[in-house]
């Protein structure tokens, strides 16, 4: 047998968003207006008052946004706050009893039925004096003459009229009653981003690859030559002044992030050669991934490649094209990595006493040696991984992509990203996992800012539509931005192989638009496609090689992605990420969907077929652009620029590899209409 | 900047059943076993073993159920027990590495590709080495000599052998590294109530409306002549002995539940007459739910009834007939009753001083005092209401039926639920609120046992299968059992004001074929039928009446129902309530859906048309009742008896309301084949 608890009238359920109960925050951008909805409801009949509050994490005093009950019969309430700025946030929903409205909805109801309501005016006087200690002392005063001349009333009518008046009943409204008051269960916390997060177009390359391409006589392939032509090939390649002269290609195509693999020094001591052979030969200058040898380790840049200084004049210029650099986070040290003379705790150790290479048996990494997690100096390893981060960003890096995030463990992560976030609160993680989808999801919720998708195999209609419904949708839509990459150095999808430059436009078209921020590795705008037979990866990979290139080879799609970036940066429907909706056609070769925001209605049609011509009916949705369907409207195909006007929702495409697979379309309703017309009026 | 924390390597998510993650009960019933579903995944490979854990609350113990991965693609896990007996326990989930058994998996994967694993081994040894002190102190020794004679081995073909064993990989698999355990971050409550709490068939009547009906001469109604004729009629109705002597009546048509309205003193201050009427003329016996006057209260009955001591005759007569006496809680007061004079503070005053009657503007209920949850002294409220149900429970009652709880607080049914419960496990709890949906789901949440539903006003097909499918899935079939009542004191349905007899037995057939637990009003079964005009409710109403009737009145459907409750008793799969499926028709007004237990394939098809006859193919589900497509099968309808062989799952059938309304199909295959004929084999 217990006691009396607390008499609780008010519950609040259900509050959305709210990810896993609040254990994690759910995400926007700055900018964006978070619309919390949520059940409040209380026995009886009595009317509740709701509020939203919310604070930016750690103030003291929480800001107040009214809510509305939206859907009476299900007791569904919603209210909304655009935060002020980036970093973490917290929200919460709070109720009280609106005693003083609930008495005067009684009253009227007797009034309308003819009643008596002398004592109930009596009634509502005791109740309005009780909210005099309610109320900030500043109010008090004349809140009691105005209970005062309520009492003091000559007639029913006047007292009436005072009870019933915007200062007393009104007011009574958002004075919550300190017994009914409740506050939801828990505060949900909310972070916030800046709009890059989810509005961005990546372009990945291999600094080391940017020298210019020059033939040699007698050559079969093309040699590079960098400037900094040494002893080893390592310290042949391309440099940071060299990716600085492409920066203006880069920029003309329209990306504005600008992705390099790991730039530290490579190690010596089982060096991968070309093709991720064990024995490299002299010169090959190894994996990127395999960082650290006597030049440094992660907090250091490849002499090859340039010094710090160029490094920083590199941000510099970039941010003059309107782009910024993110680096790569792979925790993978070489052999030759100065962590493993100092810090030999920090890996795993044979029973012979070496240290352990990476191994996937039987699968085995011998130029990698993985650091243990659960080491012992475990304090010591993660602090000195969290400072590896802050050192980069005071350089003035504020994107991270992080290798195999998934490998790692979660709680890691989770301290690691809310610490840096913390000092550098515009810092972005991009979780590069491909494996199992609740290990993705839980990286997205604790913390990543995107995360790399299964998008390269999602190739047809009926997969595309389920997959990016999930993406685009509560509750991933909440705290998930998939990034869609088109090709990776370590992924060159089967589509990519086999279409031809009708596939790489395809999947390039569908990855600018189906999300709101989509990369490309470098090549695929050349549509380099020769991949290792029966596999989705590179041949010659530029993991293991320094490869120029000609960036005008003939048959490149440059101009094509340079049409959908500026598409993208002209329509601001293209800028969300979650206002994705499909539409049907009649040919299973063709998908539809569309984007809105505001008056900005696109509409997408992409065949996935590299080869054959399609054609197909699309339904579009003319409701929804508030269209008639009698009303004849204009769709122009931003691609072409070309025009077409369409009526009704059953319109007619052809959509061929040979000129364009896709048509993005604005819809433009034909607004004038004789009563716009001065004489008609 | 933030120390480092815990490295957390696996994630418990998404635990099901869960209700509002954890803050309230989900519900089952004794004999079933709770299958309890989560998201269990770590980073990286290594393997994981998960444990259901549950105890009865109160135990230190925690008792351990192996959970199984059921689907690795989407790390779902699954785990299930029995609880032992009625009343609260709780689970939680719990997960560890299998650190012996990922480095078996890799060594087998390097064993496989002819790799070299002899470092491997020595690693295997050290990792056993380990588990010597996780291991209780009793295998320790043992557990030391294993490894030992692994680390002695002569041979890697003998060291992988003892290695491999089920005595060390087996056993270790079980045995938790401390270091990387982790249990669900709530644990989960669960109330195991009796199995009554979902299957039963309720029959309520008013014990005063008992009595004999005798013929008096020149009358030209019919008047009693109950035991105790006196001065007022109150006295002069049906006792708790005639009550008694209809029991083999209501045990013939097959209910196991006798419920009646309160069975308190009525007041006789503003004592209400038929009709509702204001005022009643002397010898009107008022309305039970105006409770009290100087007879006693809550815990007195009603003199004219009779003595507790032949309530408790009944109770136990009840119990010889496979019966159990349900109560109505109603918590309303008359103006007689004994707390207005002994706790005045109880009930709310007009500022005059006078107690304030029930309103519910413009409606008022004069004869009602509703008691101030809010009072000062609500300690004392509380728990005298409480005391209420001990009192009763103590008598020998374990079904309460709660008149409008949704308005009073949901944190005083919680409470009293919950101690009432504590004290006596099997006490159930009927709540009987019409309201909005997120307020009678609030209340199944927070503890009622079941509820009744909409039921009445769903008729028609579409309706019925969107809120039937809502009642009879999770989250709603985890805490709600709809008690499908088909009539009420308070409500006449129009559709049996309108559909006559058909009507009655097609809304019959529904309530105790769609919900497990179901409930008629007596005179349901006499097709009583005469409502207010334009109201729902019943013209001169047994609540303001002494009511006797003719039970065996020609045109009666007691035969019917006798028919529908045994086909109940005999078909376990009609004792089950989340086990409903709905399934094609193609007539829109005759529904088809099925319930299955095991063996038991019930298939019933109703028509919703009480004027005319239907006809329709149905869809019979032959799949999931394992039968193939060119196989035929017997059904047997229940209601008639009369059997039909079937092919395939397209049927069909007619249904006239003039003969049979329903079928009521056991679904048998023709399991002997000529294989099973001895000579064959």
């Amino acid at each position: 047998m217990s006691s009396v608890p607390e008499c609780k009238r008010i519950l609040i359920e259900r509050v959305v968003p709210a990810l896993d109960n609040g254990r994690y925050a759910v995400k926007c951008e700055v900018g964006d207006r978070l619309v919390v909805r949520a059940d409040v409801f209380r026995d009886g009949h009595e009317k509740i008052v709701s509020s939203l509050i919310w604070r930016k994490k750690g103030d003291q005093k929480w800001e107040r946004a009214p809510m509305k009950c939206i859907n009476a019969g299900i007791d569904l309430w919603e209210g909304s706050f655009i935060p002020p700025g980036i970093g973490a946030f917290e929200y919460a929903i709070e109720a009280h009893c609106d005693l003083l409205g609930s008495w005067a909805g009684d009253v009227k109801k007797k009034l309308d039925a003819g009643q008596d309501v002398a004592s109930d005016l009596l009634e509502g006087i005791e109740l309005a004096k009780r909210y005099s200690a309610w109320l900030p002392k500043s109010e008090q005063s004349n809140w009691k003459s105005l209970v005062k001349s309520a009492e003091t009333a000559k007639s029913q009518l006047e007292r009436v009229a005072i009870l019933f008046s915007q200062e007393l009943l009104g007011r009574a409204a958002a004075v919550p009653d300190p017994g009914t008051k409740v506050v939801s269960e828990r505060v949900f916390p909310l972070w916030v981003d800046r709009v890059e997060a989810r509005y961005a177009a990546w372009y990945e390359l291999f600094p080391r690859s940017q020298g210019k391409l020059v033939k040699k006589s007698g050559a079969a392939g093309s040699v590079v030559s960098g400037r900094n032509v040494g002893a080893t090939s390592a310290e042949t390649g391309g440099t940071f002044k060299d990716v600085e002269a492409r920066l203006p290609d880069i920029q003309e195509m329209g990306f504005n992030v600008l992705y390099f693999p790991p730039i530290h020094p490579i190690g010596h001591t089982q060096r991968k050669g070309p093709n991720n052979s064990l024995n490299a030969a002299p010169g090959d200058p190894g994996c990127p991934y395999s960082i650290g040898n006597s030049d440094g380790g992660h907090d250091a840049i490849e002499p090859g490649l340039g010094s710090f200084k160029d490094f920083e004049h590199l941000v510099k210029k970039a941010r003059e094209h309107g782009m910024e650099i993110a680096l790569d986070f792979a925790v993978n040290c070489s052999p030759d990595h100065p962590y493993l003379e100092k810090h030999p705790d920090w890996f795993s150790k044979r029973p012979d006493g070496t240290i352990k290479y990476a191994e996937n048996p039987p699968k085995k990494y011998e130029d990698i040696y993985p650091i243990n997690f659960e080491s012992s100096d475990r304090e010591g390893l993660w602090n000195e991984l969290k400072r590896i981060f802050l050192f980069w960003a005071e350089k003035g890096v504020r994107i991270f992509r992080i290798d195999n995030p998934h490998t790692k463990p979660f709680s890691f992560w989770e301290w690691v990203i809310r610490d840096v976030q913390e000092e550098y609160p515009d810092v972005l993680f991009l979780a590069e996992a491909f494996t199992r989808p609740r290990v993705m999801q839980a990286l997205g919720k604790l913390g990543f800012s995107q995360s790399y998708t299964y998008f390269t195999w999602r190739n047809f209609k009926q997969e595309l539509v389920e997959y990016f419904t999930e993406l685009t949708t509560p509750p991933m839509s909440w705290y998930y931005r998939g990034n869609l990459f088109v090709n990776t150095p370590d992924i060159l999808p089967t589509f990519l192989q086999r279409g031809g430059r009708a596939g790489f436009k395809i999947r390039a078209t569908l990855a600018a638009t189906l999300s709101s921020v989509y990369g490309i590795y470098s090549g695929f705008e050349l549509c380099e496609n020769e991949g290792i037979p029966g596999k989705e990866e590179y041949l010659d990979s530029e993991k293991y090689e320094i490869k120029p290139r000609d960036w005008n080879k003939p048959g490149n799609i440059k101009s094509y992605i340079t049409t959908l970036n500026r598409i993208r940066r002209e329509n601001p429907a293209l800028h969300e990420y979650d206002n994705l909706t499909f539409y049907p056609t009649e040919n299973e070769h063709v998908l539809c969907y569309g984007k809105s925001l505001d008056e900005n209605n696109v509409l997408i049609a992409v065949s996935l077929d590299p080869f054959q011509k399609q054609h197909s009916f699309v339904y579009v949705p003319i409701e929804k652009y508030g269209i008639k369907p009698e009303e004849t409207y204009q769709v122009h195909d931003l691609i072409t620029d070309k025009r077409y006007l369409w009526k009704g929702q059953k319109n007619y495409i052809e959509l061929d590899p040979k000129t364009e697979i896709a048509n993005v379309f604005v819809i433009r309703r034909w607004i004038h209409r004789e009563q716009d017309f001065d004489y008609f009026k």
